[in-house]
C-alpha cells in the first residue's frame, strides 16, 4: 500500500499519523509545497503580537519528527503539478533543485488547504502588505516589524487591517499589543461575518474602546506609495476616503480553496472551487480523498446543504476519518457544524451553526431569544454577563445555531450548545441540561438553560418577541405601547429605550395596571429580559391580548442601537 | 387554585416562581422551616473564607422580594408538623409565635431538602463544632471564628474538617484562606467519593502541598473537652489516633433527606428514607409532587437504577417541572446524570455519572480511559494538563461517566461530556466532536476528542489496557516485559515506572525490535499513554501477539502509586 498525502499542516498530517498506525508497513509520502509541517497556524498572530515568544513552537513536528515516530517520508517544498487519476500519479516540483518527477499511489489524499484571498486591486503587491497563511509569511510580517520599529516608535506607526474575520480581529489585537495604531476595514456592514450584527456590535464598541479605528460597509479601492516613505502605503477606500499612511497592511480577506491542480485533473469541484466529496470524504475520483480547507462538506443543520468551514478541528477529524476509511472502516462524516471562538482585547465571540442573517436569506422560518446570564454565581466575586442568542424552530424545537459574546465562560456555553445540536438534542433538552455549577465557574440555572428555557416559553406559547430591529416602527406606530418596567434609577443610569417608552417597575405593575391602556398592542422591555418576561405574563393574564416581549431587552438593544429608538 | 410548597430554597422556590408565570391567579403559599428563602447554599463555604464579603448578595431572594415580584406568599419560620393527604391539608406551626394552623392545597409541593447527617458521636454536641446547611449555621461559625481569632491568631488556630465530600473540600480551602491549620479527615480510604482513587489522589497531593493534614480511612470516634480551653475540643480517631485541640470542626459528613412528616403521611419513601416520584415527579399521593435533595430520581446512566443527587441544579430543574405539571404540560424527567464541580485550592475536580468504583460494584462490564491533554493549544503561553477519564462499554460506545481534574477548563470538559451523555451520543460522536479552538481556550484536537479517539481504539480492537492498580502483579510476573518508551533522560527527571521496566525511546523502537521478546506478554508505557499507544501499534504490526498499554501511562500510575511498581 502506498499513500501519497498532499499538503502536511492539519488534514494531511492527521491522515499520515492515523495511516501509520493503521498500517505499520504502508509507505507514506508527505508532500508539502512550503518548509514546514504540521504548523500552528493559528497561533500565528499571537507570535507576531509577541504572546507567543517561542517560535520553535510553532512547527508542532518537523520532517524529521514524523519520520522518527511516525517513519513517514516527508518533502517539503515540493509542489504537485499534476494529478493523474487513470495512472494514479502524481506529478511532483521539488521547488530547491527544480527536479521534476512522477510518484504513483494506492490511495492519494488531498489536503491542499485554502490560499489568502487577494483581490485584483491596484498596488495590492507593494512592499508592506502581508496575507499570513504559513511561518514564512508570518516571519516576513515579523521581520518586517523589527526593521520598522528600528527607526520608529510603535506608537507612531498605523497598521492597516482589511478584512474583520477570525484573523482579522486576532491581528487587531496583537498590533495593538504591540502599541500601534491600528484600522480595521471591513467591507460587510458589520465586522465579523459569523455572527449577527448585534452581537457583533458589542465586539466592534470593544475594539473603538481600545482605540482601534473601525469602518465597516466600505472596502480598499487602491494601495498607492506614500510620497514620503516608499515602505509605507497610503489606502483610498471605495467611498473616497482616504486613510493615514500605514507602514503595515494585513489582508485578512477569506480563503478560496487552492484547488486549481485538483480541477486540471478533472475531480469534480463544487461552484466556489471547492473539492466534492462523499460522506466518507472520498472525490469523484477513484481512491482520492479529500479533506481541510478545500472541501465543500455537509452542513449538517438544514437537509440537503453544503458548505466550506476552513477550520482546523474539522480538518484534523477529517484526516483521521480517512486513514480509518482507506483502511476499510467506512466512517461518515456527519458534517461540520462551525464551531468557533475568537478572542478579542477582554472579550471571548464564539458561535455555532446557522446565524439569523443566513435562515433569513435562506427564508427558513426560526426564531431567536437572547438572554445576559452571569458566567459563574452572581453572588461570588467575578461574574461577568455573557450575551447569548440562540437560534431555533419553534415548532420542532431544532437548535440552528448560537452566538455568545462575553468575558468568560463563553466558548464553553457555545460547546455545550454545538455539543447539543450534534446529539439532536432540541431547546428544550437545553432548559434541562445539567451542567457543572460551583460558584466559581457555573450557577444552578446555567445561561445555557436560560436560554433553553427563553426558547421554551416561546415554543409553549408563553411569551412572544419582538426584535431590536423592530423598535423604531414599534415607536412610530401610535397603536403601539411601549412599556419599560427597569427601575426609574436604572433607566436614568443606563439610558433611555425609546422617548415613548412608559416606566411601570415590574414590582408595581399589577397595583398600576390601569395605567396600561387595554386597546393597544403591548411591547415591554427591561435590562435584560428577564423582568419583561415577567410582566406579560402579567398583562397577558390581565386581558391584554396583544402583548410581546423586547426579545434581549435593553442590552441587546442598546448593543446594535445607541440611540434611543424614534 | 391553592398551591402549597413545603421549603423555599432551590427546588421550592423554582416552583413557586415557575407556577406565578403559569397562573397569575393562583394562591401560592411557601412554607419555610427558617428564616431564608432561596439562599446560595454553594456560596457559603466562600463566605466564611472571606471570598465573598457581601453577606446580603448570600440571600438571592428575601420573602419581601418574592412576595413583590410574585405575588408569593411566603412564610417563613414556619415548620409544618403534618401532612394529611386525605383532607389535603398541611399543618404548620409558626416558630416565633407557637400559633399552630391547618392550611389546605389543592396541589402540595415537597421541597423539604436534606439535612447535614450527624452520626451519634460522644461529644458531636460540644460548642465549636457546626454543620453547615443554612445562613444561620453559617453566620454561627463566621461568628465563632471572629471570636476565636479576637485572642488567637489564625496561624495557632487549628480546625478540622470531617469528610473530604464538596462542603468538605470547599471548608478546608476556606479555612485555610484565612491562615488557619487545617485537618482533614475522611473515613473512606480516599478523599472526594464521586471519584476515583487514582482521580482523587492529585487533589489529595495537591492538599497536602498546601500543607493540609489529610487523613484517610479514618473516622471521628469521639470528642473531648481541652482541658485548657472548654472551646477546643480534642478528636480522637477511631485507629486510637489523637489530633491536635481543635477551634473549630466542621461535619461534612454527607446529608440525609428531612422527611420524616413525609414518611408520617404515608408517602412513599426509599429504604433511605428519599421520597420516591413518578417521571413526572409526583409522589405516591394525590396532587402531591416532590423534588430536590429529598427525593430519589431516575439514574438514567443505568436500566431500572435510581439514586439521590442533592445538586442544586436539578432541584431547580425539578421545581419548575412540577409547575408545569401542576398546570398539565406532563413534562417527564429524565433523570439526574450528577454533573458537578468542586474547586480544591488551584486544582478543579469535575465529573458525571458512574464511576469505576459504582460500575465494579455492580458488576457491569466496563472499559475506561485515561488521557492528560493541554487545556489548550501547547505553544500558546498557560496550557495546563487535564487529567481526564472516560468510563464507557466497549461494546456499544455507551458513555457511563467521566472524571476530570486540573487547573484549567476540566468543569467545560465535563459539561461536554455529560451533554454528550444526556443526548445520548457515544464515545465515538466524542472522537467526532466540534468544539472551540482558539489557542487561548482549545486545541484542534480538544481534550474530549482525546479521550473519545482513546475509547475508539479499543473498541476498535487497535489497543488494549492494563489499569495503573494491575502493575504490580504485572512486574511480579516473569511473563510479562515492561517497557518504558520514554526518553532516558526524561525518565531520570520524572521517576521510573518499575525497577524492572526496560527503556526504549518510541522513536528508537522500529530498529530496536530485537530487543524485545517475542515471547512475552509486553505491557508499554510513557509519560501520558501517547507514545506507548505509538509502541503498541508499532509491536502488534511486528508479530508481537500481546500487547498492552498502561492507560494513562506514567502520570496516572504515580498519581495513584507514588513508588515504583513491585
Amino acid at each position: 500500500m502506498k499513500i501519497v498525502i498532499v499538503g502536511g499542516v492539519a488534514a494531511g498530517a492527521s491522515a499520515a499519523a492515523r495511516a501509520r498506525r493503521l498500517d505499520e508497513h504502508a509507505e507514506i509520502l508527505l508532500l508539502q509545497s512550503g518548509p514546514d509541517v504540521s504548523f500552528a497556524s493559528c497561533g500565528m498572530p499571537y507570535l507576531i503580537g509577541n504572546e507567543i515568544t517561542d517560535r520553535a513552537s510553532m512547527a508542532v513536528q518537523t520532517p524529521q519528527s514524523l519520520n522518527a515516530r511516525l517513519n513517514i517520508i516527508v518533502r517539503v517544498n515540493t509542489k504537485v503539478n499534476e494529478i493523474n487519476t487513470t495512472d494514479q500519479t502524481v506529478v511532483a516540483r521539488n521547488e530547491t533543485t527544480g527536479d521534476i518527477y512522477t510518484e504513483p499511489y494506492d490511495e492519494l489524499v488531498l489536503a491542499v488547504g485554502a490560499a489568502p484571498f487577494k483581490p485584483p486591486i491596484p498596488g495590492i503587491d507593494r512592499p508592506g502588505l502581508f496575507t499570513l497563511r504559513n511561518l514564512q509569511e508570518m516571519d516576513a510580517i515579523v521581520q518586517w516589524l523589527n526593521v520598522k520599529t528600528e527607526t520608529k516608535k510603535p506608537a507612531d506607526m498605523h497598521c492597516v487591517v482589511a478584512g474583520a474575520g477570525f484573523i482579522g480581529l486576532e491581528m487587531v489585537e496583537q498590533l495593538h499589543h504591540r502599541g500601534m495604531n491600528v484600522t480595521l476595514v471591513e467591507m460587510m456592514p458589520q465586522i465579523l461575518a459569523p455572527m449577527d450584527q448585534e452581537m457583533a456590535a458589542m465586539l466592534h464598541k470593544d475594539l473603538e474602546d481600545h482605540d482601534v479605528n473601525v469602518i465597516v460597509g466600505d472596502a480598499i479601492k487602491e494601495f498607492a506609495a506614500y510620497e514620503k516613505d516608499a515602505d509605507s502605503s497610503v489606502l483610498t477606500l471605495q467611498s473616497g476616503r482616504v486613510l493615514p499612511p500605514a507602514q503595515l497592511t494585513i489582508l485578512g480577506l477569506g480563503v478560496r480553496p487552492d484547488t486549481g491542480v485538483v480541477k486540471a485533473a478533472g475531480i469534480e469541484l463544487s461552484p466556489r472551487g471547492h473539492i466534492l466529496v462523499d460522506e466518507h470524504l472520498h472525490t469523484s475520483a477513484a481512491n482520492v480523498w479529500a479533506a481541510g480547507d478545500a472541501v465543500e462538506i455537509i452542513n449538517p443543520i438544514l437537509p440537503d446543504e453544503k458548505w466550506a468551514v476552513p477550520l482546523a478541528g474539522p480538518a484534523n477529524r477529517q484526516g483521521r476519518m480517512i486513514a480509518d476509511n482507506i483502511y476499510g472502516k467506512k466512517r461518515s462524516f456527519r458534517g461540520t457544524y462551525a464551531v468557533s471562538v475568537v478572542r478579542s482585547f477582554d472579550l471571548y465571540a464564539a458561535c455555532v451553526g446557522l446565524n439569523e442573517k443566513f435562515l433569513k436569506a435562506k427564508n427558513v422560518p426560526y426564531n431567536v431569544v437572547h438572554v445576559h446570564p452571569n458566567s459563574h454565581a452572581g453572588y461570588y466575586p467575578g461574574a461577568e454577563k455573557i450575551h447569548l442568542k440562540l437560534v431555533f424552530d419553534k415548532e420542532s424545537g431544532k437548535i440552528y445555531g448560537a452566538q455568545a459574546v462575553g468575558k468568560d465562560g463563553v466558548e464553553k456555553r457555545i460547546d455545550v450548545i454545538g455539543t447539543a445540536m450534534q446529539g439532536k438534542m432540541t431547546v428544550s433538552d437545553l432548559a434541562e441540561l445539567e451542567l457543572c455549577y460551583a460558584p466559581p465557574v457555573g450557577s444552578a440555572k446555567d445561561p445555557v438553560n436560560f436560554a433553553g428555557m427563553a426558547a421554551q416559553n416561546i415554543m409553549d406559547g408563553l411569551i412572544s418577541n419582538v426584535e431590536w430591529y423592530e423598535m423604531d416602527d414599534l415607536v412610530k406606530n401610535p397603536d403601539v405601547f411601549v412599556l419599560d418596567v427597569r427601575g426609574g434609577a436604572e433607566i436614568e443610569k443606563t439610558g433611555k429605550l425609546a422617548e415613548k417608552a412608559v416606566n411601570i417597575p415590574v414590582d408595581d405593575l399589577r397595583a398600576r395596571l390601569s395605567e396600561v391602556p387595554k386597546d393597544k398592542r403591548i411591547v415591554v422591555s427591561c435590562a435584560s429580559g428577564q423582568r419583561s418576561y415577567y410582566a406579560c405574563r402579567i398583562l397577558k393574564q390581565n386581558g391584554y391580548a396583544n402583548v410581546d416581549n423586547l426579545d434581549g431587552a435593553y442590552l441587546t438593544f442598546h448593543a446594535a442601537h445607541p440611540e434611543p429608538a424614534a
